[in-house]
């Protein structure tokens, strides 16, 4: 037709070859969608479990990815270096994995949720660019490392909470306080080994290929990746 | 943390500012996803219904929609050159624009259809940028003429499967034919008069800002854009 | 050779179709380099004149530049929306305005300065994407009424240094003054009317294809676009 | 002023951190430029030479450079992956790089040739981000590659054409001969052992920090490399 010509506008942005592509969702407004849906404070192993679930779908859809992994309302896929998928356009392998996890979501809610979905829930995402094992792993840290700190928070926030006081005094109380602190208070005061409490609510999980069952080991010693052929 | 740095490697593309920026997403191996789903062919009113209500959710999440326009398995969304959405930034304009759409097309599935969804469906997307008026009202006439083509193709096709011939030999009478032939043969041989075919088949459906109500008004005269304030 | 799939990593980025490119160029550490080679304070006409020449060399080169503006120690080049020049590829159109107008500004260097070059001059270069003729033209009016403003500012500033201050005198005396009170002091202190200035220095220059002679014109009005064809 | 909104449109993209950023320029229509000026075929050792000396310029006024390479018309310039110059800004650093290459050739034309210049020489330019150390040296290699096989075609293609043949006459002879039949022609017809002729036509100049002398060296081997510092 006569408009063919529109389509020239289109822009076909690609990650450069022989790089980690990093593709990271993110529940929008999980704050208050937690809320709403009752999910449990400070973890909801239903609603992590319904996260592994859609992670795991997207992953078996698209198996360059060679790990994957999730905390929180967010998810982190790995695709392989050597990977040409969708000739590595950006939007296409955005917009897959975005609509692949969400209809995963879901599709799946009511496998692990007695209450009804109130309304569509909402992810958005990136695609990032790692040039070298190394910064790819960092990433991983990162991920891993923002999983600890926000957990180790929160369990000590709500055990602070639960215990009688308002949420501003927990905060309050918690200003500042170190990781050590934490841990010691956790133990003496509220009688809680945190390093007790579950894996997959301290480490995360991963996803790994070919099987990309849902585990929670530490992603910062450099043989997690050796020893899952995820780096060489 | 030390890994903190990783985050400078993300790259925040945005659309030139003052330019219409169009959303367009397309269902991922549809053909196959009506074969399995029992869509009725050549067009199923309740697939469509169930496009339109996905598509208003995402109209009435994002206001700074001025109009949608949708047809097969497909939907564009139009937003105001003056938007500044997540401050224009291609990525999360995309993601969210395909995760809500495609979260509240599995949410309201069972609403339109009887039998339960087979599997998660997956829809792609792109984020095209067009400068001026003229050729926003040039893609939105491209994407109708697809439409129409397809469509008016599809009627007769099926009109003369349906009446015992093979899809081969439908696809070999059709060959090269021009619409004009086969408005007529539409008519003379099967009764249909191609004019009197609902509307959303032939036209699609455009959802037009603030109501976002399913019309399925033509797209290529400049008065549609005048008459609803789409542009100046 | 086996080492061919390096030429894979390069990326050819270009400008959307159906806007304006503006290529602007900026003579680096130019400060120093008019100190260097004596140029007149506040306005040498031989570099003016010099930067008029390259810049002429190149609209020549590239007769899809449709205008360009240049001042003090820059000039901007204005292609065709319709142009085509090297696939819009923004590398190759950025490099090479700059180089054409380096090697010219270098080669014409005599015709215009007794003094010898006594370093090679460097200019960095931008190319910018304007979507339509207003933002087009605001763009022409943004540099013509940078020269503006510094030309009146350099005018009065070294009038008074001229008269015996010191420069950090004469920008004190400056700080915060009108564009009104400073044509005043320039009259009635300096005897000078300002709108008597030669136009070159208070106008800039700008080239109209085809011929690209120098003229300094006042850019601000639409007229000035319409006159010469440059929009339509 | 009321224009400065234009400033927005500005897009600064910029390299990937932890890449070899690599930037190569090329002689526009050297062929044409060549024989206007009468270089010597096949190698003129004062066009050589003068490539090297403006190279040698950018080097020393860029010193995140590790390493340079140059042949023919062309020169590439590697820089630093851990470089943050012009905060790695592609329009910045391609602009400056091809601004000072230009201008030093120009510049220094004199005191290579007799001949003066008969216009102004232009160079087009390009970045090219290689994620690693392995791509970096295939990169160079790529132009070494590309060095040899050119110069030994034209080495017994210039050999050819002085014994009395005609230029066709002389591609027609060359057609799909091996460098091994070239290398042995090239010895018994014409008495020339090709590893004897001078390395800078052979081998194209190298030009490494912190000194860049021109050296002439094989830059296939990884020790190039590690010898000169240039990985670790
Ligand atoms: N109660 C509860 N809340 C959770 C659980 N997992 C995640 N959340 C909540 C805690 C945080 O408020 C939120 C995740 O933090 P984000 O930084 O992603 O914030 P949010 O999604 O609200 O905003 P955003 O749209 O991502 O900027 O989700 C859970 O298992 N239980
Ligand atoms: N039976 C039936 N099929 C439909 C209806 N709407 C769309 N489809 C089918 C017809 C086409 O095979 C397909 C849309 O064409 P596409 O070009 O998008 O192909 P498809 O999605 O298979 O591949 P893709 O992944 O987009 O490249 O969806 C409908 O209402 N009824
Ligand atoms: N004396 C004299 N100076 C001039 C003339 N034209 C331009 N200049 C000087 C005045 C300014 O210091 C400088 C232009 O300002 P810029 O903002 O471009 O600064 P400069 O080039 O030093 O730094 P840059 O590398 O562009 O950031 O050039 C002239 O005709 N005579
Ligand atoms: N006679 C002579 N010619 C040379 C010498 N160095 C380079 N050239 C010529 C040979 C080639 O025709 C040309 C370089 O090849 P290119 O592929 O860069 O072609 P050219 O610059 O003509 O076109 P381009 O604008 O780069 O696409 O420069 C030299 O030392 N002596
Ligand atoms: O969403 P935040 O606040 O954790 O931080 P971010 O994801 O880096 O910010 P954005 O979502 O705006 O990219
Ligand atoms: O999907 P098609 O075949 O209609 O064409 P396209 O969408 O332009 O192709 P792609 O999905 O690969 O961008
Ligand atoms: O210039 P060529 O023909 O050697 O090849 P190229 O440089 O890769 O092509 P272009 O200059 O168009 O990028
Ligand atoms: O160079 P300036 O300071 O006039 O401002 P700019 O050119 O916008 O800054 P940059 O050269 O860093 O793009
Ligand atoms: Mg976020
Ligand atoms: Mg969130
Ligand atoms: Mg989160
Ligand atoms: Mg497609
Ligand atoms: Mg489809
Ligand atoms: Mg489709
Ligand atoms: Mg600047
Ligand atoms: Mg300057
Ligand atoms: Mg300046
Ligand atoms: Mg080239
Ligand atoms: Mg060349
Ligand atoms: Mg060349």
């Amino acid at each position: 037709s006569r408009q063919e010509y529109v389509k020239n506008f289109e822009v076909h942005s690609t990650i450069l070859p022989s790089t980690w592509m990093v593709a990271r969702l993110d529940g929008n407004s999980f704050t208050k969608f937690c809320e709403t849906h009752g999910f449990v404070k400070p973890n909801d192993i239903r609603a992590l479990s319904l996260m592994n679930e859609a992670a795991i779908y997207v992953c078996k859809q698209l198996p360059d990815i060679v790990v994957a992994y999730g905390q929180s309302d967010e998810y982190s896929f790995i695709f392989s270096k050597k990977s040409n998928v969708y000739g590595r356009r950006i939007e296409k392998i955005l917009s897959i994995v975005i609509s692949m996890f969400t209809s995963a979501y879901v599709y799946n809610w009511n496998r692990f949720f007695d209450i009804p979905l109130q309304h569509p829930p909402v992810f958005d995402g990136r695609i990032v660019c790692y040039p070298n094992d190394e910064i790819m792993m960092d990433y991983m840290r990162w991920r891993q490392a923002d999983c600890h700190v926000n957990n180790l928070y929160n369990t000590i926030f709500w055990a602070i909470v639960h215990s009688g006081k308002t949420t501003t005094e927990a905060h309050e109380q918690l200003k500042g306080s170190t990781s050590a602190v934490k841990n010691e208070r956790l133990f003496t005061e509220f009688g809680i080994n945190y390093n007790n409490e579950p894996e997959i609510f301290r480490k995360g999980t991963a996803l790994i290929k070919p099987l990309y069952e849902p585990t929670h080991e530490d992603v910062f010693k450099e043989e997690f990746y050796r020893n899952h052929g995820i780096i060489e």
